[in-house]
């Protein structure tokens, strides 16, 4: 299985690192082919702006939508895009791993997606290719994502809410619209105050669930 | 009242621009003073990383949460950040304007929450400081958006989801948090699709928005 695992934390030392340096290496060990986009690494740029067209559609007014579909009919994304949508193309599972900021993606991997997930490479609103019928069909998606606040915060009765339910603009949206199947979330609850010991068995965990993958 | 207009969109020649355009004319109509965050005309920086920091508390590990906390008790932000809070505290309204992208903020708006809305400023894990006793308590916000899809796909039988329940990690997960009250959003649906007419009729409905507020 090829995995493409697309990692937002700035810190090599974190909690964060450790897993995904702890997925990487089960991954390996049960001989699947891993890629990482390490965003923070990269210095890869959030901002869907007028530098990710190499050609305009429009040169005089900038729409989005349109520049991007014209960018997947003439390969003309900025270099740093056409290499995430490679790595997608080959990837059969991608992994989104971040900490959850204000219970969504911080802005360097949203960005990822805005660039990333463009129509006529992830679903075309003129062909009807979204949800069922969305151009990533026949791939797997997985969120992984660490909180600060503790478990009952993301409870039905809890301060925030239902974690499922304020997910749903990612993996409904978001990965779904584009044809992936979410798998269920991996999470780690209270990330900020685990001690050592219990850090360790956090990524014993983690490793079990990416081995069972 | 003191308003801060938090905008995102690229085209000075689009939509959303003649929007927030009729806004500002509108709030300075009925004597309101207003100042505009343009986050693409600013460039505005929307990852937060080691460079939001003029001090350090660890400068051997990152860790965002530590850092925002100590630059909030040490006035050691980066300028942009300084600037941006500034304008929170002089408001008495906070409106954020942007298309809606994957149902959610740009990655430059999320980007703008992420670094601006810290701990110690807008909400305070420490001291309980959240929600009811959120640190921007007493000001108002309201999300403004406009959406490619027509209205049927944010119903709650519709293929995204009711676009309240999808927002709520924005309106309540984020802006409720930090302690402020919720205005009801103004949505312009199809925006893409619009004819000049409608386009204008978009307007009008949304000068006598600002005006009634």
């Amino acid at each position: 299985m090829n995995i493409l695992y697309i990692y937002a934390h700035q810190e090599p030392k974190s909690l964060n690192s450790a897993m995904k340096d702890t997925a990487v290496a089960a991954f390996e060990e049960k001989g699947d082919s891993i890629k990482v986009s390490d965003l923070y690494a990269l210095v890869f740029k959030p901002v869907l702006d007028e530098n990710d067209f190499q050609k305009r559609k429009n040169p005089e007014k900038f729409n989005p939508f349109v520049e991007q579909l014209h960018a997947n009919k003439t390969d003309s994304f900025a270099p740093d895009i056409k290499e995430e949508m490679y790595k997608v193309n080959w990837a059969d599972m991608l992994i989104f791993q971040f900490p959850l900021y204000f219970t969504g993606f911080p802005a360097i991997m949203k960005g990822w997606i805005d660039r990333v997930f463009t129509p006529g490479f992830a679903f075309n609103p003129l062909t009807n290719s979204a949800y069922d019928t969305g151009l990533l069909k026949g791939k797997k998606a997985m969120l992984v994502t660490t909180t600060g606040a503790d478990k009952d915060w993301y409870t039905s009765g809890g301060m925030h809410g239902d974690i499922d339910e304020l997910l749903k603009n990612i993996t409904h949206c978001t990965l779904e619209f584009v044809g992936l199947e979410v798998l269920p979330k991996h999470v780690v609850y209270g990330a900020s105050s685990l001690s050592e010991d219990d850090g360790k068995k956090e990524l014993e965990k983690y490793k079990e669930r990416i081995l069972s993958l």
